[in-house]
C-alpha cells in the first residue's frame, strides 16, 4: 500500500538517545522568583556572599562571655570568680567591653561583646551576687561562631546551573536574598493526534477511545522540569499536523502523542520531512518501535508511539533525559533494586524489551499485558530492560529493577 | 538561672518518631481537581471502571480483518485469496460484516467489523484488484485487543489512598474522567521566632541575622505534600508565642523554627505546657537535641532547633515522615549508596550523629562544620547516621549514605 511506508532502519536505544541529546539545547531564558518558590529550580546566576555569615562573632551557647585567659586552670574544685558586668538576652547587643576579671552573661546567637574571646557554657558556671564562678577552662574561640565562619564575603557559595535544594534555599536566605534568578522551564507543547481520539469528559462515539497519552506525557514532563501546554486533539491529516507543527514552533519542544496506525505515523514523518528533517524513525525497543525524532527550524519534535504503554515507557526512556537536559536538571539517579524474577518471560522480539514489573515478596513479576494496556504500567513498581540478544529470562534469574519513584 | 530549664530526659530518635507518628492523623479533607493536576496526589475515592476499556474489539495492527478459519493453512507458498469488501481508515467504523472468504482492510485502533475474528498483519498480505492474498495463518483473536482487555466494567482499577502516578493518571483518562477526587494537602504553619531574626530582603540591624529556617522548612515540607503558610517572624515572648499557637490552630500542623538559646526554647515549652501537652522535649541526636513536640487541642506542634543545620537535619528525620503520614504519602524509599569514609570522624557525643557528607570519587567526606552553618548541608550529597555508642568512625570504614535526591 502506497501510504504505508515501512521503517527503513531501526537504530538502537543508545544511538537514538545520543542523537536526541546532541540535538537539544538547555533553555537560556531566565526569570526572577521569590526564594520560597525556588526549591528544585536551576540557578541562573552565581551567588557570591556580599557579607560575612554570620555577620559578627556569635555566641554558640548560652553562657558567659569571658577573656579565655581568665579561665585557665579553672576546674570544679578550683573555680575562677569573675565579675558580672552586663546581661545580654537573645537578640540584644552591647558596646560594653569585657575587661580582665569580668564577664557578660550572653544568650546563644548574641554578638560577643568587645574584649571577650570565648564563651563559658552555662553548665560550668554558678552565678551569685554579681559574681560568676567559672568551673571550666576554655580556649580562645571556645563556643563562638566567628564572623564569616559559614560564608565569607566575596566567596562564591552557589554556582549558576546548580539545582536549588532546601539547604541551598537556606543559603540564599542566610545571605538576605529575597528573590533569585533561575532558568525558566522549557515550554513543551503536547499534541494528541488521531481521528479516533476523544477528550476525557466527553461522550465517546462509535469507534472512539479517550485520549490517554497527552495526560501521561504531561505528567511525566511536568515532573521533570517542563512547562506543559496540552493541545486539543488534532485530526490525522497532513495539513492539520503541519499546521500544529507551525503553531507550536514558539515552544522549545513539540511532542506528538501519535496515532497508532502506520498510516497516521507516516503522515507526521512526511510533515517533518517537508518542514525540517527526520533524525530517526524507528528504535530497536519493544514496546516503542515507532518513535520519531526530528528537527523543524531547529526545534526538536517527537512523534511518540500511539499505544499508551509504548508512549509512556518511551517517555521514560527518551523524553525524560531530553527534557532534563533542556531544563538543565541533572540526569535522574535511578533508584534500582536487585530482584529475582518471580516468573520467566519470553522476549525474543529482536529488540530491547522494556518490561514493567511488580515486586511481590522481593521477586519481580512481569505485569506487561499488551502495548495498549495502561493498567500494566499503572500497577508496576518499576521496570527492567532486557537486552536485544536475550530471548528468554528464566524464573529466579537476577535482574535490576528501576523503581518508578 | 531560673529561666533556663535543662532537658529533663532525652529520648531516642526511634522513640521520638514513634510518639510523633502515633499522635498525627492523615488529612480527611478532599477536593476535586482536573486529572492533569492530579499526578503525585492521593486518591480520595476508589475508581471503578464504568465501561470496558477498550470499549470495543480493536485492531491491534494495520492489516485485514478476516475470519481466522479462512486463513488456516495459508503460507508464503500457498496463500489464500480473500475478497476485499471494504476499507476502514483510522477512526472509522462500519456495520458491513466480514463473510466467509471476505476481508476488510483495517487500520490499528479501528473497531473490528462484525463477522471478523482476527486481523492479518499487512506484512503478510498482498492486495490486487479487489482481492487480498493472505500468506500467513492466524488464530481467532490474533492481532485484536478484545473489548475490556485493559479494564473490565465494574473492576476497581484504582483504590482510595493510592498515589497517582503518570500511568495512573493515564488510567483515569482511559476511563474518561476529566476530574478526580483527591485528598487535600495538610496545611502547615511555619512560625519563625527569635528577636534577632530578620526577614531576607530587609536591612540587618546590629546583632541580627536573616531567617533561614522558615525557608528551608517550607521547601522540605512542600516537597513532601504540605501546603505551607509562612508566618512573619514572631518575637520571643510568652504572649507572642502563645498567640501564634492560637492563631494557627486552624492549621493541621504548626512548626516553630525556634530560637537557638535555651531561654527561647523554654518559652515555647511553657506555652505548649499551658495550652496543651508536651509529648517530648529533647532527643538523643546531634545536631538537633532541643527538638520539642507537643499537642494543643489535638493539633501537633513542633519546636525545631534554632540552628539552621540542626533544624534542617531534624526536618528530614522527623518532619518528613510526619507530613507524609498526614498527607497520606508513603514513607520515602531512601536512595542509599554504600561508600567508604574518605576521612575519619570523631563523634563521641553520646547521641546519634547526623553527619552530612559529600561523595568524592566514591568516598564519603564529612562536610559538617557547625550546627549553625547552612553551607555544610548545602554542599552535602547525603548523610549518614552514626549510632549512639560509636565514638569514632575510621577512614575507609564502610557506611550507608542516604542521598538527598
Amino acid at each position: 500500500m502506497s501510504d504505508m511506508v515501512p521503517f527503513k532502519l531501526l537504530i538502537s536505544r543508545e544511538e537514538a538517545l545520543k542523537r536526541i541529546l546532541n540535538s537539544v539545547k538547555p533553555v537560556r531564558r531566565v526569570e526572577t522568583v521569590p526564594i520560597e518558590k525556588s526549591s528544585g529550580r536551576v540557578l541562573a546566576e552565581d551567588i557570591v556572599a556580599q557579607e560575612d555569615v554570620p555577620p559578627f562573632d556569635r555566641a554558640a551557647m548560652d553562657g558567659y562571655a569571658v577573656k579565655a585567659e581568665d579561665t585557665y586552670g579553672a576546674s570544679q574544685q578550683n573555680p575562677r570568680i569573675l565579675r558580672l558586668v552586663a546581661v545580654l538576652h537573645a537578640g540584644e547587643s552591647i558596646n560594653t567591653s569585657v575587661g580582665k576579671g569580668e564577664c557578660i552573661r550572653i544568650a546563644t546567637g548574641c554578638h560577643v561583646p568587645p574584649g571577650a574571646d570565648a564563651v563559658v557554657m552555662m553548665e560550668f558556671t554558678e552565678e551569685m551576687k554579681g559574681n560568676v564562678s567559672v568551673k571550666d577552662a576554655v580556649h580562645p574561640g571556645a563556643n563562638i561562631s566567628p564572623r564569616g565562619e559559614d560564608m565569607k564575603k566575596g566567596e562564591a557559595v552557589l554556582k549558576k546551573n546548580e539545582v536549588l535544594t532546601p539547604a541551598k534555599v537556606g543559603v540564599l536566605a542566610a545571605l538576605g536574598h529575597k528573590a533569585v534568578s533561575i532558568f525558566k522551564k522549557p515550554c513543551v507543547a503536547i499534541v494528541p493526534t488521531g481521528t479516533e481520539i476523544c477528550e476525557p469528559g466527553s461522550q465517546l462515539k462509535e469507534g472512539q477511545i479517550f485520549d490517554v497519552n497527552s495526560y501521561t506525557l504531561a505528567a511525566v514532563l511536568s515532573e521533570n522540569g517542563a512547562q506543559v501546554t496540552r493541545s486539543p486533539v488534532v485530526p490525522d491529516s497532513f495539513d492539520s499536523l503541519k499546521s500544529a507543527v507551525v503553531r507550536f514552533l514558539d515552544h522549545d519542544l513539540i511532542v506528538f502523542s501519535g496515532g497508532s496506525s502506520v498510516g497516521e505515523r507516516d503522515l507526521l514523518v512526511k510533515v517533518v520531512e517537508e518542514t525540517g528533517k527526520v533524525v530517526f524513525h524507528g528504535v530497536q525497543i519493544k514496546p516503542g518501535k515507532p518513535t520519531l525524532f526530528g528537527l523543524v527550524k531547529g526545534k526538536p519534535i517527537f512523534g511518540m508511539p500511539g499505544y499508551p504503554t509504548s508512549c509512556l515507557s518511551n517517555a521514560y526512556i527518551f523524553l525524560v533525559p531530553t527534557i532534563r537536559k533542556m531544563a538543565r536538571l541533572p540526569p535522574i539517579k535511578p533508584n534500582t533494586v536487585k530482584a529475582k524474577m518471580g516468573k520467566g518471560f519470553v522476549s525474543g522480539s529482536g529488540r530491547e524489551q522494556f518490561l514493567s514489573v511488580k515486586l511481590i515478596g522481593g521477586k519481580a513479576y512481569p505485569v506487561f499485558k499488551k502495548s495498549g494496556d495502561i493498567t500494566s504500567l499503572a500497577q508496576a513498581d518499576g521496570y527492567i530492560i532486557l537486552p536485544i540478544n536475550l530471548d528468554v529470562i528464566e524464573e529466579d534469574e537476577e535482574v535490576t529493577v528501576t523503581l518508578f519513584e
